[in-house]
């Protein structure tokens, strides 16, 4: 369930793009008046708004949005007013870029979309950057990670419910034996956890638990940790359980020495539309303490303010 | 340039659905009559046809022609008569199965279909078979077959012309580089091949043929011969010159003792929409014979009737 309030009564678009210009115009800008109108409006009318205000203002939004406004707080505006595909092609083309590379970004983007908008994200990084999604992520990245990324970034999953119960036992057997071996990205792993639905995959991790007693992110953890396998068990969290997945995402960002806005932006901005309302039941039970009023105790000003609008936080 | 001839003035559906239903009836069945009304209605009409038939029957047209046809005659019409995607995704699933597995019909249709074709051909095999493609064919192949193969059927490549020739040196580079070691499996080519624009691949293997002398097929030819390596170069073949590829799959399956009118077919009917013009132009240059000519040398019958009436031979 999305958290993001919209409210009852929501004005033309015309109006929200004149709104937002007077905010841009004289000394200072009034960032007061661009929360109450961008945070609490969909994906469908935030582009409506994007439109109305190209043509009134022959500029495009989010141009004068960068120009008016700075670091944090400028940076979850931006994101959150981009169509969500648009907006996931920019942070997966950003997670293949040297500075800002980010293998876990494109496993989240691959693992936690439907098939259909992950689709779509792949339609989106063509228009935008003239080249295809996997095509950057097999350049910019090596070894095991590319042998897990390409297909997960590729994948178009089915997404019935139909389970096969015959394949997933013999599917968490080969899963157990591969991990008995320690042989993490032999690519009968790589196969089950890119091509198969997550209803099947759901199945054979189960029977995998049932079978051999453990789940499967226990045993990859008995080994020494490395990079991929801490990617291997976030891949199949975000795909078996993605509530949990960024619930953790979000406790760890708050909690460590610096909050690490980058994450906390990303996840605010690309699940209130979807299912942050989950995201904080998890957060407040694993946590004791809700996630508003951890967002509230590690940010300020009107970054906070943007943050608690889009996770639904008091009034709309 | 299609084959197909569609006449001036096409009957309405339910006209031309109603003929093939009298076509069915009595003692035996009017080949002729099928031929000439489904050999000469493009994708969008046969369509149409089918769903009149279907409200007016309570039958699928498919399931009556597979009643009342047989044998290559039959194959051909039942091909032909399929949507463009839900035809490529029979074929595929076809070519996972034990019987009648081909990892060249699996290439053929990743690497000569757009990219939105594909995807069309990918969200087809969701709604008939239940699961991804990518899945069937991970699950059905192996080894370097598998690490070809899941790629070239996942990718979305990106189809505009732009074209970085720095890109296209290095990666001509890397090409030759692994080529001379006999790596010819290596993840940088499956990289390459699996994941680049046509457009650019193309400037890559023009800038290979430049540098080093030889095309890259008569490169990957100077070794023993083997499946995997016939293989990739049909891959090449099929991203750079897809009716040279046509051409001679044609020429194999006439020339061949005994026609292989399984291939025959299956060319027939994906091109007769689509390039089969350029492929009879290209066949008539490497043979000194026409395609028409060849087709009736060695098919007979309502067979040989259908597929003259596809490849655009006489009148329609």
């Amino acid at each position: 369930m999305a958290s993001l309030k919209v409210p009852a009564s929501v004005p033309p678009p015309h109006e929200d793009a004149e709104q937002l210009h007077k905010a841009f115009e004289g000394w200072g800008t009034n960032e007061g008046l661009i929360i109450s109108i961008l945070a609490h409006r969909n994906a469908a009318q935030r582009n409506l708004i994007r439109q109305v205000y190209a043509e009134a203002h022959g500029q495009d939004l989010l141009k004068d949005l960068d120009k008016e406004l700075s670091s944090d707080f400028e940076r979850a505006v931006l994101l959150w007013t981009l169509d969500p595909a648009e907006r996931d092609a920019y942070l997966a083309n950003e997670a293949t870029k040297r500075l800002t590379s980010s293998n876990w970004v494109l496993m989240e983007i691959a693992c936690t979309r439907s098939s259909h908008d992950l689709f779509k994200v792949r339609q989106a990084y063509h228009a935008r950057y003239k080249k295809s999604l996997e095509e950057d992520v097999a350049y910019h990245t090596t070894g095991d990670f590319r042998k897990l990324l390409v297909p997960l970034v590729s994948a178009f999953r089915y997404e019935g419910e139909e389970v096969n119960t015959m394949l997933a036992k013999s599917e968490a057997k080969i899963l157990h034996e591969k991990i008995s071996d320690k042989a993490y990205s032999d690519e009968e792993i790589i196969r089950i956890l890119t091509t198969r639905s997550k209803a099947q995959l759901n199945a054979t991790l189960n029977h995998y638990n049932n079978a051999f007693g453990n789940s499967i992110n226990k045993n990859l953890k008995e080994d020494a940790d490395n990079d991929f396998l801490k990617l291997l068990r976030a891949t199949i969290k975000c795909l078996t359980y993605p509530e949990k997945y960024f619930e953790k995402l979000l406790r760890l960002s708050i909690k460590k020495l610096g909050t690490d806005e980058w994450a906390l932006t990303r996840v605010v901005t690309t699940r209130a539309e979807v299912d942050m309302e989950r995201i904080k039941e998890e957060y407040h039970r694993r946590n004791s303490v809700t996630l508003d009023r951890d967002i509230a105790g590690d940010t300020s000003g009107d970054y906070e303010r943007m943050l608690l609008a889009l996770i639904g936080h008091g009034d709309a």
